[in-house]
């Protein structure tokens, strides 16, 4: 028996009195278990297929993780990633996750998704001509020898391949300039300017090459196939929109050219229904004035007006720690914000306290609908907030990050931070043409293994496969995702089954 | 004029209707001014003085961070710190960061503190003898030749010396057992591993060497003069302490070493009573069983009786990654946690999810004073509110992180996250000497340039100074703090008064 006031005080000491061992380490596990409770994914229920399922791909992942524990120095996602991307090809766990649908690659760049032997293979076309530069190197399609301007002179490939002597070695220097894929990146590509300087080399090379207007659309519809061979369903494409040409003489401007995309698609879609389909983000380039970012907004208004439903929206693109900062267009495109959905890059950086840095500010005022990157909002707290507030998904891009040299060690990416704190997250992969990667399927991978905790199971790919799909600008969320999950189904049985 | 329901949806829309730019723009700065406002260091207010001499600091600063953003083939913090330790010695910035008064050390490992060249000194002493293995090499001080085992033959260190034909090349090949620092480090050092076990040689070869009981003293006096010449003025320092030995055949047990320690600090005080003072951190290594553990806590007991003042706690050292986890002695360091303050390594490690990750787990719940490195703790952000709410510190190491391969660039170290969310943070140098770093002016300089935000000032390194002063245990945190801040106004006046 106590009095009200002694009772109390028996309350309060109880509440302080110390833990019995027992009890502290139920906090202890607790503490850990509230956090996988709250990491990204923890909101999916898993049927019991999918729990059967879950065991053997998590049985994978940490028979990998744990002899990488023991066993450092054969870990493959503390090395560069040219190290591994062909080996683990034939792992296991790979080759689940190829055939995982993973729903929609909401950020990817046209003309960097297709392989270098891809790329290779076209310059074996008709009527391709080449100007070899002391390390450049020029194509043009053309019925004539062309009279564009070059520092030595241009000759037909294919007289220049056959004279060379040695086929397989011209081929070789050729792909050379496709791919960023070397034998010792680090010593090569020794700062991040380094590597987007040759990053920014093979788009200069091959653009008069993809430009060929029947290249174009090839590229475009053998993009759609290779994402739908890595089970991805539906596609939104940045591009910058180059103007195309023919053997004619003829130029197509910006419309024509997004015209062709949707020709294609339209193609594609009547050859491969159970696609779900594509847009096109207007991408142009961000090292330029003011009034060029007003006439880039009047053509996205007449992509709006054309394709209604194929065009997405907007975004600026280029390294953006070389400028220019969004900042200063930020009247322009504040402006428009009405007209167009934005998706910009922003924080696609290391710097902390720079304008590329404060990209991020810009981009969320702005009420981008996604962010490219966000590698760096780590660093802000307040601006997580306003994204979870807008409900701003973040497009991560862990395989470029680490290629283009924002991160070395793929362990400390803050897509760790990013799923430790349940952000809203979708996975893509930028370019992998440029770093010879499937479409979709390594980035998931080094997700999954590489930056997600040991912990992080089957939850986390479904839920990164859903969130791509929720938050793309699809108008038909609910198809998308009841075929997705009859996908979905039909992968979980097909692990079961074969176990 | 509107009715009372009118009223309110007209101030309703006004709320949503669109702001103008203005508003925009302002909220957009708002935005990033309100991350300056709760950043680290934020709530230090400043005097004129000081506010003078910030912007001194501060043009310093942004013009090496601005031009490294146009050149980054040109910044130092994205290379190796190897690259630049000794060339920003003669930098202004660091000449001020070296003058400025730089609070406590509280971690650093006592036998890592100072250069190879002072260890290379040493091997002067009379009575040395030295037996080569390959790639290895035996010390030890002796009257007679040791008749210790060893794979080759024991001789005198001066006869080897100078019948070596060579000095400089003898002395050379000798102080690369004591230091890091090589020239390609990331080709020697290839992972983590592969630098921990170089780490590890430099405390099994030099512990013959330092625990020569005069040696140990020496170093430990040396020791304290480096710090005050530094401008840190107090310690807390982690020993293993190991048994030492004399000419006469003598060993030391645990309990003598730390007597050596006290008797070393009492001779110092005498002799620089401007220095505040040093605590012991009884920290010996972690990869043992649970019954050892239980021996380290009845030598920790004996510790505090026999030196309350000068015993500050427990911990536990060596590669977390390697194990044991703190979780296997988890009962027996929570059965003394009323006995002792613990000072735990934790989450020193890039994995997530793994037993060496979630030691964080187990330092909190034992409420740890302060957590040693913490690296891993971004990735928890419950562990991070309980730290908050327990009032843990930090103890950040960020060079070290860096030589021990935790992280590459620095750029990318989780303290810009625990600075950007304000979190308790103490920067130290864990073993400044095996990278040839002062005790303490490499840490702070790299923090501020490297890792802090651009907009990071002065407020930020008087934080730092001032934290490591209230998250010591020193007993006069006011005689203390007081003294602190009258080093801190002459320095600040001397800035102002050199401009």
């Amino acid at each position: 028996m106590c009095t009200a006031i002694l009772c109390s005080l028996f309350v309060i000491s109880a509440v302080f009195a110390d833990d019995d061992f027992e009890t502290i380490l139920r906090k202890r596990n607790n503490l850990l278990q509230e956090e996988l409770n709250m990491m990204f994914g923890s909101d999916i229920m898993l049927s019991d297929s999918e729990e059967q399922a879950n065991k053997i791909i998590m049985e994978l992942k940490t028979k990998e993780i744990d002899y990488g524990f023991g066993n450092p120095h054969h870990f493959n996602f503390s090395k560069h990633f040219f190290e591994y991307n062909d080996e683990v090809k034939d792992t296991e766990l790979f080759k689940l996750i190829k055939a995982m649908p993973k729903g929609a690659m909401l950020h990817a760049h046209d003309t960097g998704i297709l392989s270098p032997d891809y790329v290779l293979a076209l310059t074996y076309k008709d009527n391709l001509f080449v100007c070899f530069e002391e390390d450049n190197i020029n194509f043009l399609f053309s019925l004539e020898t062309p009279t564009a301007s070059c520092k030595t002179v241009w000759q037909s490939l294919k007289e220049a391949r056959y004279s060379s002597g040695n086929i397989e070695k011209f081929d070789a220097a050729l792909r050379k300039y496709f791919t960023l894929v070397i034998k010792n990146p680090n010593q090569v590509y020794t700062d991040i300017n380094a590597v987007w300087s040759k990053f920014q080399q093979y788009f200069i090379v091959t653009t008069p090459l993809f430009s060929f207007k029947p290249i174009w659309e090839q590229y475009f519809y053998d993009t759609l196939k290779a994402l739908r061979d890595d089970n991805v369903m539906y596609l939104e494409i940045r591009s910058v929109l180059p103007t195309l040409y023919d053997l004619h003489g003829s130029k197509y401007d910006t419309i024509d050219t997004a015209a062709s995309y949707k020709k294609v698609l339209d193609e594609f879609m009547e050859d491969y229904p159970d696609f779900i389909g594509a847009k096109l983000i207007y991408a142009p380039l961000r090292s330029v004035d003011n009034n060029t970012v007003k006439e880039y907004l009047k053509i996205a208004r007449e992509l709006k007006k054309k394709f209604p439903d194929f065009f997405a929206g907007f975004d600026l693109v280029g390294q953006e720690d070389l400028g220019a900062p969004t900042k200063e267009f930020l009247q322009t495109l504040y402006e428009a914000k009405d007209e167009f959905e934005y998706f910009f890059h922003a924080g696609e950086t290391n710097w902390y306290g720079t304008s590329s840095d404060e990209n991020l500010a810009d981009a969320i005022i702005l009420n981008t609908r996604r962010i490219g990157h966000a590698f760096a909002i780590t660093k802000h707290p307040l601006l997580i907030e306003e994204a979870r507030k807008k409900d701003i998904a973040f497009e991560v891009n862990v395989v470029s990050n680490k290629v283009l040299k924002l991160v070395e060690d793929i362990r400390n990416h803050p897509l760790a931070v990013f799923l430790a704190q349940n952000l809203t997250v979708v996975i893509s992969s930028d370019d992998p043409g440029l770093w010879e990667a499937e479409p979709l399927t390594h980035d998931f991978y080094v997700t999954f293994i590489g930056v997600a905790s040991r912990h992080a199971d089957i939850k986390l790919l479904k839920k990164l496969a859903l969130n791509s799909l929720y938050y793309s600008t699809y108008h038909n969320k609910d198809k998308m995702v009841y075929e997705f999950e009859k996908r979905w189904t039909k992968f979980i049985n097909t692990i079961v089954q074969d176990q």
